[in-house]
């Protein structure tokens, strides 16, 4: 899809006077730009984008769609004054703003800015929760093909992994190894902090890595890439030494909660229902109360993403969805085991996006 | 200082009969706890923590001198009810939030929280700026020392850095070859995406780096890291190949330049006067209109805190002040050079932290 069609089906759901859009990966899915400063807006049908001067090559290559404003000062409020300018012989207007985005302290400048310029009560700040983030949680299919480029190269990397961890090597070492694989492979950078935990440590579903030699027990490696601005997010737990009967049990036990749940993905399924298929597989073997997180979100410009899959979630799954799969269970003081795909929701189920093996690994 | 300190400190100038602190490095600051999802609250001279479950074990051994409350749901909102108990049964009570990283949204729900919970119109919210800011402006003994640890790691590791670039590597490569390295040194993370600009790309002041092969011309790497949470900042620039006389004059300007501002900064001196001493230098040479963004910014648990060196800043530095020196010249099209350091404000003068020289280094 391209920006105008984005921006149409935005402003088709938005129908305020005007909108102001400050977080910068609904910039960046609007109109293309990628940058760490900048702002859109929207009054009628026309679209501006602003920024400063130390963008003003790359807002000229990448913004598509919108007149382009570089001027110093804060985006947002030079936006806020664009927008002035062309509702101010309204006797009203309505002004969407990004209520999970935009401070109090944001908010009181931009508020502060219309009120110089217009003074009249008729005009009015709206905050809008998800305006462009709906749009966002079904991905086109140039976003599926960035996706998968990304997954790809992630998972491209997993079998070189594998094959420098030693038990004597610290966790910190490996997740050394494995970032300096992903960069050389072509990533961007790492989506997230990248997780290398082993023995009691990979029973801490956010542990970071720690200067822990690997020795013998699971090691759980949750990491991902970005590429071309889109996320990957992976997990594979593989066990290093002898491996023991309980180990092999709860794996077997996790893989199978995993597979449950790609089953259960399907158009039209509430997120909370794939949630709830891999708590089932695992309260048959009494290890549902140690699956103590949520089982998936979205991924796309960011890691984490609309929908959830999660108790309560009632969000009913559509074809173009982009979410990981992660049951995990974590013995506390012992070890844990976390599987994670990333898959699509096709029109009638769902496409596992990570090729890389599931099967028990041992070291 | 020690967390009561800290605490005593911020009370001591937030006299509101409760505040929630809920912007992490804040609430790292205060009470101690590392992690991704907590909170902060106090009610006259009681503090109290929130986090999830997730963070039990964590928060039991890092949160000081407050005590730690463990529940499903959003610490925010987990703290808001903690503060009407201790408030309800007064009349009128005003709680501060933390303007500047407080949603909409966000503020939507705790206030909600509270008219369910009072309902009264006494109560009411205070959106504060910089409460927390302030304080941490001003470096105690042992963050200096965490943020020396941090300047060290990253010094330490750019002449093998610089040994291992080829004009036939690309940035990309050097990058990952800087990020393994003060992995393998010891570093938790990267404090900002690094730089490694070459040639024409080096007068690109926020340049990311690219496939383009480093070749001959100014290589302008910038990097920090974080260690114990704490982070560092910095830049160098060098020339690779037969090296021009241009690029010697310039080089030589911005080394001047920067000299000049690290000579300017002294207690009671305005970060403006700092900004200003740079520009004075590069004036001379005809090249302060190529200086195109402000000279430093402070460093902490944050790459950019308070103070900022730049035009039209009043504030004051005051010993314990640890700020970046970055002046550059970007000539569009053909390279830039910008040189950087850290360096602490003394009762005197100040210290640069940064160990690495800075004569023109051809490769």
């Amino acid at each position: 899809m391209r920006a105008n069609e984005r921006q149409q089906a935005f402003r088709s759901q938005n129908t305020w006077d005007a909108f102001l859009i400050t977080s910068l990966p609904n910039v960046r899915y609007l109109c293309g730009f990628t940058g760490s400063s900048g702002a859109l807006a929207v009054a009628d049908h026309q679209w501006a984008f602003f920024t400063d001067g130390r963008y003003t090559e790359q807002a000229k290559a990448q913004v598509k769609n919108a007149s382009i404003h570089v001027a110093s000062g804060a985006p947002a409020i030079l936006a806020a004054k664009w927008i002035v300018e062309r509702i101010k012989r309204r006797k009203s207007a309505q002004i969407g703003i990004e209520a999970d985005h935009v401070s109090l302290s944001a908010e009181k400048r931009i508020d502060a800015e219309l009120r110089s310029s217009l003074g009249r009560s008729g005009f009015r700040l709206v905050p809008t929760s998800n305006a462009v983030e709906d749009l966002r949680m079904r991905k086109d299919s140039s976003e599926i093909k960035l996706i998968r480029n990304a997954v790809q190269l992630a998972s491209s990397i997993f079998s070189q992994v594998i094959r420098a961890i030693r038990p004597s090597l610290k966790e910190n070492d490996v997740a050394a190894e494995l970032e300096y694989l992903a960069r050389r492979a072509g990533a961007e950078k790492m989506s997230f902090d990248s997780i290398v935990a082993s023995g009691p440590n990979s029973a801490l579903p956010h542990a970071r890595p720690t200067n822990r030699k690997i020795g013998r027990g699971f090691v759980v490696l949750d990491y991902g890439v970005i590429l071309a601005g889109y996320c990957s997010d992976m997990t594979r737990t593989i066990w290093v030494g002898r491996a023991t009967g309980v180990a092999r049990q709860i794996y077997a036990a996790v893989l199978e909660a995993q597979l449950a749940a790609i089953a259960a993905v399907a158009p039209g399924v509430e997120a909370q229902a794939v949630d709830g298929a891999a708590r089932e597989v695992l309260r048959k073997d009494k290890l549902d109360k140690y699956f103590t997180h949520s089982l998936g979100h979205g991924v796309g410009l960011e890691i984490h993403e609309a929908p959830r899959l999660a108790k309560a979630q009632t969000q009913k799954l559509e074809p173009g969805m982009v979410v990981t799969i992660e049951p995990g269970v974590y013995i506390p003081g012992k070890g844990g085991v976390r599987i994670e795909d990333m898959v699509l929701v096709t029109k009638t189920g769902c496409e596992v996006l990570t090729p890389t093996p599931k099967e028990f690994l041992v070291l």
